[in-house]
Parts: C-alpha cells; structure tokens; sequence
C-alpha cells in the first residue's frame, strides 16, 4: 500500500551515514539480500502519513481507509530465517530499513510517497490527539522499549534505574521507563549519567529526573549508591558506549543488578571482573527492536503515555532544507537537538 | 556442636594455596572478620563425619543424635550484612571458610573434631546409602547447583549446554545437569569442550557427555552449531576461565543464549561484543554457593540424583600422608585426579 508521507525524523544514523559513510547502506558490490538495492538510497526511517492507495484485496471493512494516519515500521525483514521464526525479528538475518537499504517502492521517509507492507502500518486515531510529527518518535521510542523487554524484567514498578548517556537514546530510555513507572513522582526512580548541560537541561524540563549526574564532576557510581541508601541501583541502561561510563555503570550496581548495553560499541567491551564476579551481575545486549516493540509503543503513545516527548522535537523544516538546515546543523550543533522533522507539505509546517 | 570427622576432600583452592598462597587465607595484619583467625590455620573445608557433641540446649526429640552422619556447610557467614539479609549468603562481607579461614574451634575438614554451627549440618541417612567419603563430593557440588540457579533458568529440560572444561568444577557441573535432566539418555544434551585426553576419559567413563571436544583439534563453535541444527546451543558453563575458550563458548550460543561464568578469571574479561550484540547474549556471574545450594544438593545426593559420582574419588588417604601422596601428588599429576580424600580413621579406609 502506499502513504503519503507527513513527517520524516532525522536519526543519529543518517547524520553518521551522511558525514562518513556508507555503513548500513548497501554498497553497489554488496546490495541488499531482499531489497537489491545500494548507494544512493532516499533516506527517512522515522515517518508518519496517511494512507494514499490501500492493496488491492483490502476489505472496504478493515480499519484503514484512504487518509487514515499510520505510524510505519521501516523495517525489511524476511520472516524466513532461524532469527525470524524463532521470534527474534529483529536480529532478522537479512535485516534493513527502508530509509537506509531501499525498498518502499523507491520511496522513504523523506520522500513525498512510500510504499509499505500493511503489517507495517500501525493506526493512529484521527481525532487530533496525536500530531503526526510528534508520533515520529515512535520509531526511536522503540530501541527503548526493546532494551526493556531485554532486560528481562517483567515489572519496573519500585526499581531504581541509572540511564547511561542522555542523548537520543537515553531519553527514550527515560521516556519509556517513565511509561513504566520509573520516574519523577512515580514508585521507580530515574539516574542519569550526562556530562552535558544541554542535555542535562532538557531531561529536567522533560520531568525526566531528579538525579542527574555529572560525571566529569562527581562519581556516579558513588553517588548512586548513597542515594539508594547503600544498595546500588537495580538497573542500568549503557545508551552511551563509553568505556567509563560503563564501569562506573556497572559499579553503581545492586548485588545481582543487571546492566543492559544499547549503545553501539566501536572498542573493545572490557568488564570489570571481579566486581562483576563479586556482585553476580546480569548483562544484558538489547539489539534494534521488533514487531512487539512498535506495536506497544503507538499503543502506549496513543494512550498518553509519553506526553511531554513532543518537546524533543527541536525543529520542523520543509524537506528542501534538510541538508543545511537539518544535517549540517547537527553537525554544527549536536547537543542543542534531539529530534529534527522535515516534511514535503508546506500546510503542515506551523 | 561437635563433629567426629569422617572424610576431607582436597580442594584445588587448598592446592593454591599450598603451592603459592596465602590468599584467601588470612594473613596476621588482616585476621578474618569473624573468626579472627590467620595464617596458620588447619585446612580441610570439604568434609563429613558424625555428631559426637551436641548444643546443651539441643531437644533429646530433635532429628540429630549423637553419631548422626552429617555433611557440614563450611561457610562462615555474619547473617548481618545488607548481601545476607538480602538472600545473598554466597556473597557474605564477611564470609569465610572453615578449613581456610579458622572458627571449628580450632579443626576443620583435616582434623580429628571441628566445631560448627547446628544450621549448617546436613543430616544424612544412616543406613548405608550414603558413604561418608562420597558425600565429601556435595560441597563442590554446590558450586555446579548455584551456577544453575545463577543462570536464571528455571528448567533445564530439552536444552542444550555447553560445559567449558571438564576439571572438578565442570565435572560438577556435569553433574548437576545430569539430575536436572541434562546429559547421555535425557532430554536435554551436554557438550564439553576439554583438551585433555585423562579429563575426557573420565566425562565419558561417568557418562555425562556424547559430545566431548577438543578445542585443540576442532572447532568447538562450529561443532556445537552443526550438532544442534546450526542453532547453537542454549547455554555456556565456563568452568575454564580461558580468554579462547570464553569466545568460542560464546560464538557456540544460540540467539538470546546464556552464558554463565563460574570460574575466576585472572586477565581482564574481553567480550566479543559484535556477537553479544547480534545474538542479544545474556551473561551471568556465579559465585560459590549458599543455604539453598547446600540443602538442595545432599537432598539430591540422598536421593541418588549423583549416582556415579563416587568415581570422582580417585584416592584415599589416611590424614599423615595428606602432604606427600595427597598435595604432592596433585602438583606432579594433577590431571590424573579429581577428588583426593583422607581420613584419621584407619578403620574408614579401604
């Protein structure tokens, strides 16, 4: 089916692929396992629309009409591999984003049109409770909600959490946790470990946090244990790939806390043993997200459980000025963004 | 209350620190916390006998009688810690060992009596099921149960498990998965990755492997692969702590597979990250063992759930020869055992 893109966001990975790639998109010798596609590709796998021509087949009863706003799920999976069948899609062996290794009919989230599987729409309600460039969220609201699931734990309610970077990232962390919770005057309480102000403001005008920890200027896994009455946080979310920061993470650890890695990892990963050892720590590796991570979060998106995240959009631009005005200003001046929209349609530009 | 001592068991930790120690054992300017005891102490932290002096206060009614067989927990926790009030008594501040770390009023698993505490005494049945120098195998057995319950898995059934070297500790391991299930003609498979041909003999003698390797000649990740349907195997016991044998172990897990790390590692522990990414591993930390493991396993040796196990006996001494045809024994061919016991009992013997 194809939708009529409203919103496109701009994620980390195409500011990386833009400065210095190619890395997830195809190379002409190496094009991609379903979609064949390489170098060049539209980029946009964060979108909202609406639905512009349904399948052929699709019953005049179903709940998508023509106009009906959707939430997509960029993702290519084959269904087919050991990872899919085993519920594992997103470790899909042949794994890509329309966006980033083609597909969508030559189309993406910077394109005027896409097409997209059904399956991949998620509905959104029409009645003006959700603006369709705050629900662009949804796509890195997910990489969250999966290290949740990852995590292996079942009930957050109670827990004292350390989120690790307050980037993109850790803040969908800290969004998704407060949609379980963990928050600012709920039973779980949120850390933060962010070395910049910026970012440490924006956590706080979110509500995100009331500890949020420097850690050039105090030691955090010292603070987080005195704060937690000399326990140790029960979780900690690495969003920052740092090796410090991973062993001031994991030291900031309860006996048997867990410590789950988002972050991408370009050193070598090299744990502190003997506390490990000597705490009995869980360690956890969350990967991308799948089928169930987008379906609850526009549940929950829906439901009102991430009010406030619209604040992360930090500018809206016509898709004419995304180069200047979205990409090279993210390379000028990372830290005063988070999320960057861009859309084709002058009317929805306010 | 009193214990006539039946049997000790040599354990490589007393090897340790016969050849090279002190470690564990204290040293006079840093005396144990509880016992306050140092160097010298008498050693034996493995050990059986039968009760020959009981609390004054003890019920004439109670399930101990003087001469009652007793397999004894030799740990030497505070009760008081935030660790052991937390369910968490394996990883005591203050823990101790009796036979490395004092308290038994002085003896321990070598000499003639030791003291110990009523609650950790495990009562055996007296009717000729259980030798006394068999069950010296239930303290290192407890190291495998913990692992298990370490390894957040509650049903071993139908998996497939990895035992990284195949020592007293993967023998132990072996073991424990044998009566939960796991091994030769049950549901579950073990894989054993060992080089050395003694070793091997012994883990095909007792019948706990079909799938012995030898990471010399093959490769074990490839091996375990193709033997489980090119899935990979369910879950990784490291009893090795070798960094080739860690990456081969974790190359030979499944998507969302569990490694579990039982043994003490002396270099840094170095992850292969982009594979604990794509397969979303999980890592566990076990270390020693508690109440549960101590009760959970002479109730399985009682009940005959380590039926064989006394093959890991490969000699018995009397106490006078511990040094020479014991420890000695254990530096000059050390691969040619796997539990040396002794006794001051010439009449034990046999």
């Amino acid at each position: 089916m194809t939708i009529d893109v409203s919103w496109g966001g701009i994620c980390g990975t195409d500011l990386h692929e833009y400065t210095s790639g190619p890395f997830t998109i195809n190379t002409p010798d190496k094009p991609h396992g379903i979609t064949g596609a390489h170098f060049p590709v539209t980029f946009g796998h964060e979108f909202t629309g609406r639905v512009s021509a349904l399948p052929a087949n699709y019953p005049p009863s179903g709940p998508i009409k023509l106009g009906t706003p959707v939430m997509v799920d960029p993702r290519i999976v084959c269904r087919k591999c050991n990872t899919c069948t085993n519920g594992c899609d997103n470790i899909c062996k042949n794994w890509g984003y329309i966006g980033l290794n083609g597909g969508g009919g030559g189309g993406a989230g910077f394109s005027e049109k896409v097409n997209v599987e059904l399956r991949m729409c998620h509905v959104l309600p029409d009645d003006g409770t959700c603006d369709l460039d705050s629900v662009v969220l949804c796509q890195p609201l997910t990489v969250g909600r999966h290290a949740l699931a990852a995590s292996g734990i079942a009930d957050f309610t109670n827990l004292s959490v350390l989120v690790l970077g307050g980037g993109p990232v850790g803040l969908a962390m800290l969004l998704n946790l407060r949609a379980k919770g963990v928050g600012v005057g709920l039973s779980g309480r949120t850390f933060v470990s962010e070395p910049t102000a910026k970012r440490s403001e924006m956590i706080q005008r979110l509500g995100l946090s009331e500890d949020i920890l420097n850690p050039m200027t105090v030691n955090v896994a010292e603070e987080c244990r005195a704060r937690t009455g000399g326990k140790g946080v029960d979780v900690v979310f690495d969003c920052a790939g740092a090796e410090a920061g991973m062993l001031s993470g994991m030291e900031s650890l309860k006996v048997r806390g867990t410590y789950v890695n988002i972050a991408g990892w370009k050193k070598p990963f090299t744990l502190p043993m003997q506390f490990a050892m000597f705490h009995e720590l869980t360690i956890k590796f969350s990967l991308g997200n799948n089928d169930n991570d987008y379906r609850e979060v526009v549940e929950d998106f829906v439901a009102g459980k991430f009010a406030g995240a619209e604040a992360l959009i930090t500018r809206r631009l016509p898709v004419e000025d995304l180069a200047e005005k979205g990409l090279e200003e993210l390379v000028r001046n990372k830290d005063d963004h988070v999320k960057i929209v861009a859309t084709w349609r002058k009317d929805l530009l306010r």
